[in-house]
C-alpha cells in the first residue's frame, strides 16, 4: 500500500530552495517549487518544478493549491496573495508574520513597541519613514542632537525591493540621500551604527511552538553582499550568546513566525542592536550544513511541517562559511578542479547560477580547529573559485578581513 | 555566458541513485537517472529521470548518448550494453572491471589469481563453479578433506542475479543445496567460514588513479540483508585496518576500477577473507554523508568524473548505521514524528520506497561518542519507524546486536 508524502511547496528558486530541495530527499516528503524560469537554481534540480510568477495571484494559488504546507525562498510575494493562500493550505510563516520581512517601516514599529520587553534586551536603530530629503536632513539632525556619533552617515533602506538590486545605501551626504530619494521608492532613514561586529541569531520555531536555536555566528559583509561567517563567533561573551539567542527566540514568538528566523545584528560593545530580519533559511545558516547536526534546511522543512526540531548543535569546533562570487570567468568547474586538489577538506556548494560579476553563485565550508586556519582554506578556495587565483583581489578582504572588521555594505542576505 | 555543466547519468533509480543525486546537487553537475519507473526511488527526487529499461540496448544507448559519464546504481547492465556504451561515453566503472561485480566465478577465478601477490595479504574461500548436486557433494567432502571446519554448511552463491530477491544461500545439507541447485541458475560453491565478524574496506579510484580509502566499518547481516554498520569498527587492530584499506586500494587498481570500490570482508582472528565486492556506493558507506568530511556519494561522482578526490576521514569519533526495513504498517511519516521528538539527533534518510515486509526503506544514522550508547539510539530508531515500538521484535537482532555477532545472512548489499 501506498501511502501519501506529505507535499511541502517554496515559493521561488533560487540557492536557497536549491539546498531545501537537498534536505527534503531525507525527509521522504515530496518538495515542489515555484520558479520563475526552468533554469533557476532550484528548477535544475528539484523534479517536481513549477514554473510562473510568485507575483500573478493565479500562479501562486494554483501552485498552492497541491501542497500540504507551502514557505519561501523570499519575501516577496505579495501580502494580499499570502492571504489568499492562506484559505487554500497551511503558509508558514503566515501573512501576519511575514509583513515584518516585507516591510521595513512595519518591522520596525513592531520591533520598537518590543524593545522595552524585558526579554528582548537589545535596541532598534533610531528610524523614520521619510519621503523626501528635507526629512532626511532633519533625521541626521535630530540624530545628531540626541548623542548618535554623528548625523551623517544616514541609513537609507527600502521599505520593500529596492533598485538595481540593492535595497540599503549608507548617504554620508545629503547629496547621496538626495540620488537614492529621487528613485520615488518607500524608504526609511535610520541611524547608521558604528559596531564592533556583526553577529547573526538563527532559531526555528514550529506552529506547536517549539523552538531550537543555532550557535550565534559572526558575519563580515561588503558592499551589502555577505562574505563571510564563522561558527561559533570567535570570542563572543557567553553571556551575550544567550542574550542574542534568546532575543532571536523571543522575536519568533512575538511575531507568530513558523520556520526560520534569521536575526542580523550589530554588536556595539557589550549592546546588540537589530539590522535585519529574515524568516526563512538565510545565508548567516549555509555552515550548518556541513558543521550542525541538523542543517538549517531540513530544520526549516522539520518546522514547517510541525515536526519535532532538529539538535541544531555544531559538530564542529569552529565552522568558516565564504560565498563565491562571481568573477570574469563563468567557467566555474574548470576551476573547481583546482579547488579540490588544493584542499579535499573544503565543502563547495555550488548553485547552478550563470556567473557574474559579484553574484553569490555558491559557498565554500571548512569545519575543523583553529580559526585562522579554517579561515585562510576557506578564503583561497573562494578566491580562487572567483579569480583562479589565491591572492585578495577585494580590497584586502578576500585574504580574509580580520575578525570585526567594520564593513560598511549591509543589505538582506539571502 | 552560460557554460555547460559536466553531466553523469546512472544507471538505476534506487537509493543509491536517489543519494548520490543529492550529493550532485553540490557540485553543480547535471545528474540524470536511468530509472525503471517514474516512482523509483531516485525518479521522485531527480530532475532529469528518464524512465527506461537497463536491459534493452536502446534504452541504455539512448540514455547514454547524453551524458558526459555514465555509472551505476546497480551490477546488472548486460556485459554487451556496456561494452556498446563504452563507444558512446565514459562508462565507470568500465564493462573490464564491472565484470568482477556481475558475475562471481570472475571475481572468485580472478581474485584467486591475485591471491598470492604480496600486497593482497587475504585468503579468498575455497570455491567452485557446481551444475548439479554431486558436484556440491564433492566440494564439501574436499572441504573437509583440506581440514576447514566442516564440509557443511556449504555456501551457494548465483553467479549473477539468483531468484526470490536472494543470491546466496547457506545449505546445511544435501538436501538443502538440492533445492537451491533445482533452481537451474549458474552457481558457484563456497567453503562456509566461520568469521568472528564482519568488515567492509570502501575506496574510491580516480581514472587518474588517485585512491582514497574510508575507515574500516564492521557489519551485521541477518537474512543476507545489512542491518547494521560502526565506523570505525570497534577494537580492530590498527595494522589489520590498514591491511584491509591496502587490499580494497590494490584490487581497485588490479581490476582496474573507476569509483567506488566497497570489499566485504570476513574476520577470522587476525586473517581477512574476501567475501563480496561492490563497485558502487555500497551500504556500508552511508554513515559517510553524516559522519565523514565527504560522503561516500559525493565521493563517487569525484571519482567517476576525475576529479580529485575528497577526504574520506570521519568527522565523529563514532557513527553507528542502521538499515530501516518495513513493517506491517506502511504508514513511515506517523511514526517518523515519534522517532524525531524522542532523539533530536539520530539522522534519518528514508527513500521514498513502497513499506514491504523486511524491504530496506531507510536507514539512520548516528554519530558522536561512546558505541554503546550510539547503538543503542541508533537501534532504536530504526524499531520505531519499523514497528511503532522500541523493543526489539528480530529476533534479538534489533535489540542490537553484540559486536562480532555471527549474523548468517550474506548477500549483495545495496
Amino acid at each position: 500500500m501506498e501511502v501519501a508524502q506529505p507535499v511541502v511547496g517554496m515559493v521561488g528558486g533560487g540557492q536557497l530552495a536549491r539546498m531545501t530541495a537537498q534536505a527534503a530527499i531525507d525527509l521522504g516528503i515530496e518538495f515542489r517549487v515555484l520558479a520563475d524560469t526552468a533554469s533557476d537554481s532550484a528548477a535544475q534540480v528539484c523534479a517536481h518544478t513549477q514554473v510562473g510568477d510568485y507575483r500573478a495571484a493565479k500562479d501562486v494559488l494554483a501552485f498552492g493549491a497541491g501542497c500540504d504546507v507551502i514557505t519561501f525562498d523570499h519575501e516577496h510575494v505579495p501580502g494580499a496573495h499570502l492571504t489568499a493562500l492562506e484559505g487554500l493550505t497551511a503558509v508558514r510563516p503566515g501573512s501576519h508574520a511575514l509583513r515584518f520581512a516585507q516591510d521595513k517601516a512595519a518591522m520596525r514599529d513592531r520591533l520598537s513597541a518590543l524593545e522595552s520587553a524585558p526579554a528582548l534586551g537589545v535596541r532598534c536603530p533610531r528610524y523614520q519613514p521619510v519621503s523626501d530629503i528635507g526629512e532626511v536632513v532633519k533625521f541626521a539632525a535630530v540624530a545628531e542632537s540626541k548623542g548618535s556619533v554623528h548625523g551623517w552617515p544616514v541609513v537609507l533602506k527600502a521599505t520593500s525591493g529596492g533598485y538595481d538590486g540593492r535595497g540599503v545605501w549608507i548617504c554620508t551626504d545629503e547629496r547621496a540621500a538626495a540620488e537614492v530619494i529621487s528613485h520615488g521608492i518607500g524608504l526609511i532613514a535610520e541611524e547608521y551604527v558604528p559596531f564592533d561586529r556583526e553577529l547573526a541569531a538563527l532559531v526555528a520555531m514550529s506552529p506547536k511552538g517549539q523552538g531550537a536555536a543555532y550557535p550565534v555566528v559572526q558575519t563580515v559583509q561588503a558592499d551589502g553582499v555577505c562574505r563571510e561567517v564563522i561558527a561559533p563567533a570567535p570570542g563572543l561573551d557567553a553571556k551575550l550568546a544567550v542574550r542574542a539567542q534568546a532575543l532571536a527566540l523571543t522575536l519568533a514568538a512575538e511575531l507568530g513566525v513558523t520556520g526560520l528566523l534569521a536575526v542580523e545584528l550589530f554588536a556595539v560593545g557589550d549592546e546588540l542592536v537589530i539590522n535585519e530580519l529574515a524568516m526563512r533559511p538565510h545565508n548567516c545558516g549555509h555552515w550548518t550544513m556541513d558543521a550542525a547536526v541538523t542543517s538549517q534546511f531540513e530544520q526549516h522543512l522539520r518546522a514547517v511541517l510541525d515536526l519535532p526540531l532538529g539538535d541544531p548543535t555544531a559538530n564542529a569546533d569552529t565552522a568558516v562559511m565564504v560565498n563565491v562570487l562571481g568573477g570574469d570567468d563563468p567557467d566555474l568547474n574548470s576551476r573547481l578542479v583546482h579547488v579540490m586538489a588544493a584542499d579535499p577538506g573544503v565543502k563547495v556548494h555550488l548553485y547552478g547560477k550563470e556567473v557574474r560579476q559579484g553574484r553569490k553563485v555558491g559557498h565554500v565550508t571548512v569545519a575543523g580547529e583553529g580559526v585562522a586556519e579554517l579561515r585562510d582554506r576557506a578564503w583561497r578556495a573562494a578566491n580562487y573559485l572567483r579569480h583562479g587565483t589565491e591572492d585578495a583581489e577585494d580590497g584586502g578582504l578576500t585574504a580574509g578581513p580580520a575578525a570585526g572588521t567594520a564593513a560598511q555594505g549591509r543589505g538582506r542576505q539571502r
